[in-house]
């Protein structure tokens, strides 16, 4: 996720070195393989796929070192998959002696679409850097170009500014060095007996593996970043399939070893660099950092981690309580934003209040296993927040959860208090119900990261028709219109969005979006 | 120089190994030096200097490093002279952690007015590549970035493409580690009580340094080539000042090693890559090898590389016979031009007539140094060649030489008629005489290579006032303008002519340009 721009310079950061050294010995060893492209393409109009955007086939891979290229002519050349990884070529001319450099532009790319665009045009807010292309000048031919940054790509076009009139670039030979934490080699694939289903795990699959890395990225193309609210649902999708915990305690390591001198865990970590926690904080993402821990020792019991990481784990509870009031209510805190979904046109407060019951219940969890004395006082905080909630959030007349002074009616609210299982399973049930039927179809909600928990209350709710339903409106409308890999953004009903004013900013291979994976193998298997 | 495209794919070529590694003997061990920038300065509009551009300091060198610089910020840095050489400089981040990469252009100027141009405008028919621009991204700040291309240049643009809303990028140090095959450090220059040739002197030294690198390159920007018109020229140049005289015998072998298998020399070779010779052949060029064989051996004696390329020079003159009538006339060939200048827009035959009787004089020199038997045989030519000339391209009436069937009267015939000496002192006199009274003003030449024959003409006919008058209105000009360093291309009366349509194609450091230094010490000495 990238979550539009906080700054606090002056926040302070403890640096754990012992805590560090742990992460470090979890640092996974990636495992690369290099692969050749697979054809020359070329964009057509299908209107079937994202942004009208399709490709076709204009030949076979062997057909690039026919092509004689100069000045303005482009090829793009498919992969077939979605790569992470270094991209290779060879170059050589043919003509009269070479007289001039060769000059040209390598453009990647996740989607087609993004070929539709000139990064020069673009004028959003996000960093145009992060958009993919190089332009080369190389002095001599033949040469081996291998370009030294790592890009996210399934397609790579080609554009020659200029050779000279007396000789012609060649191309020949593209490889991508691809590079993973996992491999799917050996990977064992549920079959759902539904097509589709099954083409939703698979692009999930590729999503996942795609963004585990020297960390769990949010997405390779961009932010390549640690964040604790994606890492929460990676976290669980990986269980599901690759099951790396290694990864995943490097992970809270990192996360554990850098907060904040007043306790908070920063939203995110950048790791291509000396370590750094961004100086972003969320409501919602540190308090994550429990649930993260919690969902790992559930999975597969860690003493030493466990034992390393929970008394940080408390730290967040211990900072959320100035935001809570002696009658059970969360209070919003405009400093500390709750992240929910990037949208800011519906009220978060319910769902705050709920994320809350949510994680405390995690703590609750891992403070069990600790034997932690402090316990009972979780329990007695737990019961006033479920309490506040149910008296002051519930409206028993229509029997759905309203947020805010204005007593909003919204999903979120709906859906997080399902989740945490404020109110009894048949309530639940009833809630969802009235969601589907009076709230559906979901409008203005461009995250996977939201549709995730819209999708994982309806399953806990026992609506598992209307969550596959959803499951194949939402991630199934990323594969019919071409997708990989699932996408950091998509709103069904706007596939063009891009919350950057331009798709080529967008992340097309984004983890928050690999949950099928998970809700899957939880919910549909046998 | 560039000369506009001759394609001959089918030409072969010889390959002397033994030649070449004797030009291997003589490659040069380039001596570099790391010099720092020296300010910031933006562009002005003045109307005395190229373009209407001049600079204006704006800041030391120190504070580049007080720059915060996020998108579109650019600042143009100032190494107070020209460099050809590697560019280097430190990049750092302020701000919060680096959340995306910093991307940037480098845009390398020989002049200010290259400046007012964008490389994506340009269209014309010399390829873009030669265009000294490069777009980077940096995953990781701080870093020290170091260019692995060289460059020409005495400006340097950095423009930032992004940074990201949260940091800005700090650029300092910009160093150019320049290098060339001699220095100036210990050059005596001498003095010419005159502030302009004394300024002209030093411009031309620049260039020619600046050009002497692994062979005499015809500009370091653009083409960076060895062509025989231009290494005669410099060669001379050299004798008078640096005087490295390994450097011309290694060119020398080049061109010697391969030949065309009809004999001829091509124009040009390429050095940057296994030597290969141009598919370029020009008539006078080609000959220019004798000519340049034989100004080194009158300025130092060298047994073995006469013997070594005699037998090549002698074959210049051998495939050059069949140009040339029973009658002494030189039959001009379209498909083997006589380049004598750009400009196509006057009429070359007697000039041809000119260079060629210009060249067998010292083909003469040459065959008397190593006692050629056939040494008669040339010396009857030229009296045939002399005769046709006199006989048929010299008009009584009007004192001057004519050309073509037109009998077209052109500054070139005069100029090339002089130097060969075709006519005694007196008569050249009075022909330089009329040339200056009927033809002068020059108009259309935009060569310093033609302006070169032209002054060193007035200078043979004793018309000392005159060469410098040129020399100061030509080179003097260019002086006035902002040159560090002489140019590929000028012409006074139309200062912003490109030959390409675009000055950021043109070379602002030409060696072909710099011949004051031997024209002011072979004429002006005491």
């Amino acid at each position: 996720m990238v979550f539009k721009f906080q700054i606090n310079k002056d926040v302070e950061f403890n640096h754990d070195d012992d805590l560090l050294k742990k992460a470090d010995q979890y640092r996974p060893k990636l495992l690369t393989n290099k692969i050749s492209a697979k054809r020359l393409v070329e964009l057509t109009d299908d209107p079937s796929k994202l942004e009208n955007t399709g490709i076709k086939e204009v030949g076979d891979i062997e057909q690039l070192a026919q092509l004689k290229m100069t000045r303005n002519d482009h090829v793009i050349i498919d992969f077939g998959q979605h790569c992470v990884g270094k991209f290779a070529i060879h170059i050589e001319h043919v003509g009269s002696p070479m007289d001039a450099p060769v000059a040209f532009k390598v453009k990647f790319a996740e989607m087609p679409n993004e070929f539709r665009y000139d990064s020069q045009d673009y004028d959003g807010w996000l960093s145009k850097s992060w958009i993919q292309e190089e332009v080369i000048h190389l002095d001599r031919l033949p040469a081996e170009l291998e370009l030294p940054r790592r890009y996210s790509f399934r397609y790579v076009e080609l554009s020659v500014i200029d050779t000279s009139p007396k000789w012609f670039a060649v191309f020949s030979k593209p490889t991508a060095t691809i590079q993973s934490a996992v491999s799917s080699t050996n990977l064992r694939k549920p079959d759902f007996k539904d097509d589709k289903l099954n083409a939703i795990y698979q692009v999930g699959i590729n999503t996942l593996q795609d963004c585990m890395q020297d960390v769990f990225e949010d997405g390779p193309k961009r932010d390549r970043r640690l964040w604790l609210g994606d890492l929460r649902l990676q976290a669980l999708a990986n269980y599901a399939s690759f099951d790396n915990t290694a990864l995943v305690k490097r992970c809270l390591y990192l996360f554990g070893a850098m907060t904040a001198k007043d306790g908070r865990i920063s939203a995110n970590v950048f790791t291509n660099q000396p370590y750094v926690p961004d100086d972003t904080f969320m409501y919602d993402y540190s308090l994550f950092f429990i649930s993260t821990l919690a969902d790992l020792e559930k999975h597969e019991k860690d003493e030493e981690v466990l034992t390393d990481l929970y008394p940080i784990a408390k730290k967040q509870w211990e900072y959320t309580r100035r935001f809570i009031g002696d009658n059970g209510e969360v209070v919003p805190d405009q400093q500390y934003v709750t992240f929910v979904d990037w949208s800011n046109d519906f009220d978060k407060t319910t769902a705050g209040q709920a994320i809350t019951i949510y994680v405390l219940r995690q703590l609750i969890a891992l403070a069990k296993m600790i034997n932690d004395p402090e316990l009972a006082k979780y329990e007695q905080e737990l019961e006033k927040l479920k309490n506040f909630a149910t008296d002051n959030q519930f409206d028993p007349q229509t029997g759905l959860f309203v947020s805010g002074k204005k007593r909003e009616v919204n999903i979120a609210s709906q859906v997080w208090m399902v989740l945490a299982h404020v109110m009894d399973d048949e309530t639940n049930h009833q809630i969802m119900t009235k969601t589907v039927n009076k709230l559906f179809p979901v409008r203005g909600i461009a995250t996977p990261y939201m549709y995730h928990h819209i999708d994982q209350a309806l399953f806990e709710a026992e609506m598992k028709d209307e969550a596959i339903k959803l499951m194949k409106e939402y991630w199934g409308k990323m594969v019919d219109l071409g997708a990989d890999t699932f996408w950091e953004a998509f709103e069904p009903e706007n596939p063009a969005y891009s919350p950057y004013d331009s798709p080529i900013e967008n992340s097309f291979c984004h983890a928050w979006s690999c949950t099928p994976i998970w809700l899957l193998s939880k919910y549909m298997s046998d």
